[in-house]
């Protein structure tokens, strides 16, 4: 399997890009295709051991910054590591393409030069948060590529989510929930109420509403929303688990017992780091393009491209793609449309 | 200063609600008028010492039930406790209601027997929630009045945000954030692009985009956003923080060390906990509306109650109504328009 990876993208690359990706070809025996600026990439390849590694450096030379417009990115700059990245899984001599850079210039890219699955109105990204249980998860899409959406799009989104839980995931029959804010059918915005018959006509095991709190207690293994509203619980939850570290450390610190009662105490405080770290979740994979897609998080280390090449790996394993190609059209040719 | 408190309101009501009320009364020196069905409210009356109190109790036949339809609740039941607790306060003989019942219920029974201030277009739903500095706080609204909203909804909330930030909570100049998906101001859905250069142009310290990240790292005094995205954002950060002690708990639990541990981090572990406490910060003040209306958590013990309670009085105190009145009279007169 070969695994093109944006050796450009991210707020610490390239230096903690390629080595996750070493880190990546080593621990997963697959061969990770270093896209980028050669210097760069050699002189970061220079500072580990790689003797039986597949690490092929493909050159692109230009980079879209993190902070750059995707639309103009897309256009200018025709040899961005994206836009080759994503032309090597176009060609099939990639299997998946990682990320951690621009999230708006790799779903540009990709909408570009992938396309969209037939019958697919928006790609929609999808993440993984932890729940209390042991080693359960929640899946929730969009999380930021589709600020704006319609209730035909949501359906899409619960469809393709419950694509990826099925048959990634390995979740037989995934429960699917409508986030909103309130359990009653009734409550929540003009969208989730139109979009609620829709979910419920269809043949996905459907769940009814979720609230943000129902997520940690597992009440449904795929979440469907609008991607501004995904994006504003996914940096909430994200900033309150650290938020909560950084209080907790204060408190500890400023008391000797405490201090030692958390030596004593380190590996419950590990364990618990472990679980909600979103870097072992490595990446949110793009649903809904023609081809493998994951994009990490902007401050990805290491450890987090391992993952999201990690997460690309199975996906591409259990042909992400053609699965979401077959549920569609067997959704279409049940319900007449899409 | 007189409170009206529904007695028959939230989940653990009356039991729990008159509780509070008798703390409220004790520990700030108010009247509590208790409204609701006098036999219930006596009945728990009796169990305490409540001699020296004032705590009178005000007869209201009906009550609006959590799960009841909030349109139906204030056609039918003429005689809640929410109609009668918001008459005494439209008449002036309570200074401000205090409910933990069915949200829609308050939202609707307050703008049926009250009104919106003149000038506001929707009241909004406003709350603190906990940053990581010592005695930092971040005011959000709307966090569930207002599904769906327009461009000069937000305008409006943001200017009772200010008003309440500034007179109830006393920051002299508070930075007034909008929740959004990426601090770049070309980022976000319609409806925030829509409404920033509204802010921008408005007088308000306005600070920009903020994510949910940047709420608990103290980056804006008051964060406005509409009622489906902030009441996402509210109990996902429930939901999150609940997880983690749960996760944590366990963790311990399954290490004896840890379980000693712990035990010498107590007092590290209690602050947190106190810190992170919604039932701390008591109540979400209704903004917009021709009185003062406090709402509680539909979960709200008896603390949760005396604290809401405390932000009623403060609210009071402050002259919240004739504030958000003055205020929107100001800004119609520099602008030409709400």
């Amino acid at each position: 399997m070969r695994i093109a990876l944006d050796a450009m993208g991210g707020d610490n690359a390239p230096e903690a890009v390629v080595q996750g990706g070493i880190c990546a070809a080593r621990d997963f025996g697959v061969t990770v295709q270093l896209v980028g600026q050669p210097e760069a990439i050699e002189t970061e390849l220079a500072k580990h051991k790689i003797s039986g590694l597949h690490l092929p450096v493909i050159a692109a030379s230009e980079v879209i910054r993190m902070d750059e417009s995707p639309a103009a990115a897309v256009k200018n700059k025709k040899d961005s590591s994206m836009a080759v990245g994503l032309r090597l899984v176009k060609q099939g001599d990639s299997d998946a393409f990682v990320s951690a850079g621009n999230t708006g210039g790799v779903l540009a890219t990709a909408l570009f030069k992938l396309g969209r699955i037939k019958g697919v109105k928006r790609p929609a990204l999808g993440t993984i948060f932890p729940t209390e249980t042991e080693e359960g998860h929640c899946f929730m899409l969009d999380v930021g590529a589709n600020t704006d959406v319609r209730p035909e799009y949501l359906l899409q989104f619960a469809l393709m989510g419950h694509c990826y839980a099925r048959q990634v995931l390995e979740i037989p029959s995934p429960r699917v929930g409508l986030l909103s804010i309130g359990e009653e059918e009734l409550k929540g915005s003009i969208l989730t109420q139109e979009v609620t018959p829709l979910l419920k006509r269809s043949a996905l095991n459907f769940v009814g509403n979720v609230e943000g709190k129902d997520i940690p207690t597992g009440l449904a293994d795929v979440v469907v929303t609008d991607g501004f509203t995904g994006n504003i619980y996914l940096k909430g939850v994200e900033g309150i688990a650290r938020a909560i570290q950084t209080i907790l450390e204060r408190e500890i610190r400023s008391r000797p017992l405490a201090l030692l009662g958390a030596l004593l105490a380190r590996g419950a405080i590990k364990a618990l780091r472990t679980r909600l770290d979103y870097r072992n979740f490595g990446g949110a994979p793009l649903l809904g393009v023609n081809g493998v897609v994951v994009i990490a998080h902007g401050r990805a280390d290491s450890h987090t491209i391992r993952n999201a090449v990690r997460v690309a790996i199975q996906a591409s394993e259990h042909n992400l793609v053609q699965t979401i190609r077959s549920g569609l059209t067997e959704y279409i040719s049940m319900n007449g449309s899409g």
